[in-house]
């Protein structure tokens, strides 16, 4: 007669034949070949005097260039170590960089552009799944589906990226851009027109802040550690900034992945397999047997893409 | 040229002329006659041995009504203290109650049928604003959006809830449901067709995992005290289940809102009011001169609806 406590997991209590698969089962079932190794030259790593440690995977283009190379400028002169964890605003974002604003920055960061915050690379019409060129490489977004916001949304080489035909110069010509989800990294900045450089971060701790989406540039996603970060005591001051210092998280180091010794190895999966595609589906329609009516449909962002540590 | 490190308010530097309003600003320019007071008959207050507090307000009408009242006999008869929280899973849930899985419920609870996780009183033909009738009152669902879920969603004095017409019989006669957006609170369950009691309780901590919707019976909302669940720390156990006893946070009571004594009274931005409707436009359209494009669109659970404390 006692509940079992437990709603996510069916594995202990499955009913014969064959129940469908949990969106977790699908991807513990993946074959390796669906599997992306991610560069450590890739990976933002930060760590805590505590010991306690967050990666974070730096965005691929065509999205955020700019702002990318000023944090590997950043993370190479050491920038970060000392700084702190300043501001915790519950059901939303915990951020990151220099308490103080006086810390001097490097010199040969960029500037960038709001026009950034979005790319429109494409100039060939819209095929399903959505193709571009950018350089000299295919990008495609694959999946794609409704989205509240932009209209569509789907996966590129493992990112959640919205897309719009908005206009009729679109269909031909779609704007597409990164989305604020859980875990995303975005640049802190002033009022517009600034940008920001890269060295104030936040990542999003709640329910995704789409909103954002297009008007703060988005360079990255923790793949390890968030709840380092997601259970930080909330800042009691405005916009949840800390009152005191001494509440501030002491950042001991951020180093680009490949200048850290003792780093695991990552993959994320392909979102362009088809192990991905089933787990997508069964994230928007569960069937594993907890469930007793799938929903229909998933919005991006709770659709996360699967990473995992290589033993 | 130091970054203000905020990104949400824009008080501070308004240009002129008249700059559009912020939906915080929206809300704090409400009139007193569009809110709404929560009779502290509706909330349920767990005290933490701490002093911290959790305020939740319990879902009315149509919906969940069984379940709502197995959890006014579960707090009358003091059931839940010493138990505990005992469960904090990242960007999901924090879950309470008796981990021992042994203490004897009240007697006359009562067992709730599948059915009722969602409601479909209607039999007139739609409108919009979509309006039902529930036994004597009419029951409006507003501001209806596009739903990667249901369809349509809305709200319904001070909920947000979730609309399908996915059948032509539907066209005549909508489902509809309560949504679990972040800081939602439903009913642990064991599998079906058991639909759990009321003894086991979550929140919604991460973005808002809509697949539980009509899988799990939905009974109310925090809405005062939040941080104290997201940030405890997350469980290592499967599930995000806590490993060791001595992890657990321990409940000292919880109380239906008129045995407490020092309790606030909250009201609600009514979702019925002209207020509302504007901050609803604008979470969905930012236009406050921090933002350079406006979304264009929004989630149901990214336009939370405003609880305020009455001083």
């Amino acid at each position: 007669m006692k509940t079992l406590l437990m709603f996510a997991a069916a594995a202990a209590a499955t009913p014969a034949p064959k129940p469908a698969l949990a969106p977790s089962e699908i991807v513990a079932a993946a074959p390796k070949g669906d599997w992306v190794a991610i560069e450590p030259s890739d990976l933002l790593v930060m760590d805590f005097a505590s010991g306690k440690r967050v990666v974070i995977q730096l965005m691929p283009p065509p999205f955020s260039q700019g702002w990318v190379g000023n944090i590997r400028e950043l993370a190479a002169a050491h920038w970060w170590d000392g700084t702190s964890v300043n501001r915790v605003q519950d059901n939303y974002v915990v951020q990151w960089g220099d308490a103080t604003e006086k810390k001097v920055l490097p010199s040969g960061l960029v500037t960038v552009a709001e026009s950034e915050y979005e790319t429109d690379v494409v100039n060939e019409p819209i095929r399903r799944p959505v193709e571009i060129q950018y350089n000299q490489n295919p990008f495609v977004v694959k999946l794609l589906r409704l989205d509240s916001y932009s209209g569509r949304a789907g996966f590129s080489a493992g990112w959640p990226i919205a897309v719009s035909f908005s206009t009729k110069a679109r269909l031909k010509s779609p704007a597409y851009w990164p989305v604020h989800c859980y875990g995303m990294v975005g640049v802190g900045r002033d009022m517009p027109p600034n940008t920001g450089t890269g060295a104030e971060l936040y990542t999003v701790i709640g329910h995704a802040p789409r909103h954002l989406d297009r008007n703060i540039a988005l360079v990255g996603r923790v793949i390890s550690g968030i709840e380092n970060l997601s259970s930080l005591p909330r800042g009691t001051g405005p916009l949840g900034f800390y009152e005191k210092p001494e509440e501030r998280t002491t950042i001991k180091s951020i180093r680009i992945g490949t200048d850290v010794a003792d780093l695991p190895r990552f993959e994320y999966l392909s979102t362009e397999s088809g192990s991905f595609a089933k787990y997508a589906d069964a994230r928007a329609n569960r069937r594993d047997p907890f469930f007793i009516r799938p929903a229909g449909g998933a919005d991006i962002c709770n659709i996360p893409v699967p990473v995992r540590v290589v033993k």
